[in-house]
């Protein structure tokens, strides 16, 4: 990627912004700029442990540092913006869907009284357009969780403690806070994974006190769920997804003394059956039929959504399905978006074509 | 790569060839340039088919083929140069090993009679420089099994009844050969490759009389197989090693009808155990020892063997721990081929360090 193809233009409404679609020295993929000029720093990548006692001690050493529960659903950074709220994705495109949501969910207040709030929140559920996954505490459709709150304008993030006093002075939901630890409270840190493994919770986010050091880590169920999560998708994931979450699996079960063959059934399982349920469906129909719901205040928010998802769909076919008003007064999308590489390769093997692997 | 990097030199002795490191249109990877200027063409990639039934419809038609065991080991081309046998590996280097037992595992007679030929073999055991599979009926070191003859200077295969003749009368050890099939034969081969995985035989080849339509394919069990001989090597294999397998488990499982239930354990196993068994002996040692044996006639090919591998290693680094000779009369080579992607990855993760994934 040139300098050039850094950043592009992107647009909401008449809105232009501009988006880093790569890391530019200090300046984050995900960034943004305003129309103003201001920018809108993009969330950084957190680093991964596969090792948590090991791993705390090397990035806290004797300090203390905050968890939080670890959310799985997408990240977006909301701002106030002409007096609206606005959404943006990880990767800096305005979303259509979550500032569409955000204004149901968030008060505006605490932006008014803090102009150049980001609030950096997870949105999570089993009716989100961008998440397969759903943690099993929200039963239906979509729900915030701030995690982190940043300045427009200045990298780095809120202090947690100003954070913390934030979402509570304003009723803002968060992620559950576990509170402050150190890197030798690791076996309290084991049984609350323990307990979230049970609860289906993806795992926990530690930070310091500035989030000027962060680090995440997840307990084997989440490795598994996410296999099978992705098994379907088999084609269509970079093929290191399954390896890496593989090797996460395996050096969680290494830390925490637990015999790998009791595992190995529920990672077969993980890995073949959602794989052979594709196939089936193949057979069954000649496609693979993929499909998500997400409900939306406007009509016009549920149709910018689906443009939206056709510019960053990555070979994905994305064909709404059906947009209907529901009982609870919102706009349910139904859409489907085919994995064009599986089924294309599915056909071609089906049809008896061979490849050279 | 450029057209010039597409062949380089290789030396065995003093003799120089020239080898293709790549395709280049007509001209195959691993097709070498004698010192008297002929070709012997590269061992072309054959293509795997993973729906048997439509496979061999799709490539033969109703016209009938040859079906021969795939044995598990490593390829090379044998011929006759300078009143020797020398062997070629698939990517075209002289292999010091093969070129040293070859004396005594075949009869150059065939070579005296026919000296443009190129026989190709797969050599399979416990004991050989390049696998780590290896077929169960080969009990100790190594066996070479025929599959196909070429002559030196032209493309293509001697045809298959010539091969099948020239074996029979020279007592040449080949790999099974099941005979002749059409697609509508496809019962009795799924009955064959039944019991190939009961015998733990990799796979079948399919071929046509002249060799110009070839293909593969592999019974569920060699995919397991793979996955478990492949697993410690998470981090040196490309991940597609690990997806394509699981496809190609799946895809055998549909169109044999067996229940992917069934398959979960092993497959679970297959995956996690040798990872895990590989992270333990890490943890209690600090690295990963992998080690292979194999055995020559002479103490100057096990040298050369050992010269050879640091040049092809790939990352690995290649040690020698014993050269000693063995009542067999032959040299045995004991030589560590450590993972240094996986050793250095552990290495990080163990000491607490992070990856961004």
């Amino acid at each position: 990627m040139t300098k050039k193809d850094i950043t592009e233009e992107v647009f909401f409404g008449s809105e232009r912004f501009i988006r880093w679609r790569d890391d530019d020295g200090a300046i984050p993929r995900g960034t943004v700029q305003l129309p103003d000029g201001r920018l809108l720093y993009g969330y950084p990548r957190i680093g991964r442990i596969l090792h948590l006692a090991q791993g705390l001690a090397a990035h806290f050493g004797q300090d203390p540092f905050w968890a939080e529960e670890k959310v799985d659903g997408y990240n977006v950074r909301v701002i106030r913006w002409r007096e609206k709220l606005l959404a943006f994705t990880r990767g800096g495109f305005p979303c259509p869907y979550t500032t569409d949501r955000v204004h149901h969910w968030l008060s505006a207040a605490p932006f008014h009284e803090n102009p150049e709030l980001v609030l950096c929140l997870e949105v999570a559920g089993p009716e989100t357009p961008y998440a397969d996954a759903s943690p099993p505490f929200v039963h239906e459709d979509a729900q915030p969780f701030a995690f982190d709150a940043m300045r427009i304008g200045a990298p780095g993030f809120v202090p947690r403690k100003d954070f913390y006093a934030l979402c509570e002075r304003f009723g803002i939901p968060t992620v559950q806070r576990l509170g402050c630890f150190c890197a030798a409270d690791v076996d309290r840190l084991y049984a609350i994974l323990a307990r979230y493994e049970q609860e289906g919770r993806e795992g926990i986010v530690f930070k310091n006190e500035m989030g000027t050091r962060m680090v995440k880590y997840t307990p084997a169920a989440t490795s598994l769920r996410d296999l099978a999560v992705g098994a379907p998708d088999l084609a269509e994931l970079p093929a290191e997804y399954f390896t890496n979450r593989l090797l996460r699996l395996a050096l969680a079960l290494a830390e925490t003394g637990k015999a790998p063959e009791a595992y190995a059934e529920a990672l077969g399982k993980a890995l073949l059956l959602p794989l052979s349920e594709e196939i089936q469906a193949f057979l069954r129909t000649g496609k693979l039929k993929r499909t998500r719901c997400c409900r939306t205040h406007t009509k016009r928010a549920a149709l910018d959504l689906l443009r939206h998802l056709r510019r960053v769909a990555h070979g994905r076919h994305i064909r709404k399905i059906s947009l209907v008003r529901g009982q609870d007064g919102l706009w349910h999308l139904t859409f489907a978006h085919e994995p064009a590489s599986l089924s294309g390769l599915l056909h071609h093997l089906f049809s008896g074509g061979a490849i050279l692997d």
